[in-house]
């Protein structure tokens, strides 16, 4: 009855240092170079490790996958936590945004674009990859529908919403091509504001 | 004398339906994908003959990614010559974008992504990708300033470039995902001037 609960907990902790290190292995040697193998070198387990606990490759992705979402997603909520400034209300939505560009930030975004031109091509992969795709956008709109109290139109915010995660999309592919233009909170924190208001714009002349 | 240039002209021809075969590769099976052998398979030529024109797998991954880059180039230059509606300077801006939501556009579309991300990795890639990152950069630019006949200000255009197509890049990128909330060309173009607006507000306010 007592042995059950750690060794569970054993084999979570486990799983999410493999998938760790998956991320790293994306990052650095893209879908090309991830096997079970690269995992448990990377992780620096007994060989035969990874797929113990992720029998195929796709298993592996998937996990790798689940966890990369878990990580944006806690991002995000960290985000909707943190009291704002109602004179710069995108200014954490920045930043969370810059920290993809160095670092650790770097390493998961280049794995996330490895991860999703998987999903592309494979549709064992493009199911859970397109949830957690919807997960994240459904945060995003979240986060923008608190900066903007007085927005309360559904169909808005989910313009405000496709039109804020397509530009930071952008951003981040562009620090993933090693393009540092990027750089300054305060300007990326005005643009996504403009965008969001440009949006907002739109929408009212066509509704 | 005379059979040199033929010869050259068949090497051409040849080099880029081998290109052509090894976008096709790339957008169906990924970078990981992408073998001479395979490139031979897809262009329906005897076994070694990509291996004759590209030695390596570097030299293929950069033939075909001038290839795209060229396909790329002609398709904004295209653009340059067309008139275009005052009312609407976006409108072929957007409908270029969109086409890479479908069929060929979008094969190139995943293409560029692999290539892209294959790049960022490979140092022996990198410096040729830049470049044709800044040479699309130029042309979409150039597009832009003729859009605007009244903005001529450098640098105003450079901040009007950069968030134009920072915004085109994630579009694309929601194409390569499945994803088609984008489809609409009088809507993109709309959202693209509201960007290049806001781009020139924001530079204004700071300048």
């Amino acid at each position: 009855m007592t042995t059950s609960p750690p060794r569970k907990r054993d084999g979570d902790q486990r799983r999410r240092e493999l998938c760790d290190a998956g991320i790293q292995v994306l990052a650095e040697h893209g879908s090309r170079g991830l096997t079970h193998a690269q995992v448990d070198r990377c992780a620096k387990v007994p060989d035969g490790t990874a797929s113990y606990y992720f029998r195929t490759r796709a298993a592996l992705l998937r996990g790798v996958g689940d966890r990369v979402a878990q990580i944006d997603v806690a991002n995000l909520r960290s985000l909707a936590d943190r009291p704002h400034d109602p004179r710069a209300p995108f200014a954490h939505l920045a930043e969370l945004t810059l920290m993809q560009a160095h670092g650790r930030g770097l390493m998961l975004n280049r794995a996330r674009h490895e991860l999703l031109l998987n999903a592309a091509r494979d549709p064992e992969l493009s199911g859970p990859a397109q949830g957690l795709v919807s997960e994240v956008i459904a945060l995003t709109r979240t986060a923008i529908a608190r900066l903007q109290p007085r927005i309360t139109d559904p169909d808005l915010l989910d313009a405000q919403t496709s039109a804020v995660t397509t530009f930071i999309a952008g951003v981040f592919l562009r620090f993933v091509a090693g393009d540092q233009t990027f750089n300054d909170p305060g300007k990326l924190s005005r643009q996504l504001q403009a965008i969001a208001e440009a949006a907002a714009h739109e929408y009212g002349e066509n509704n």
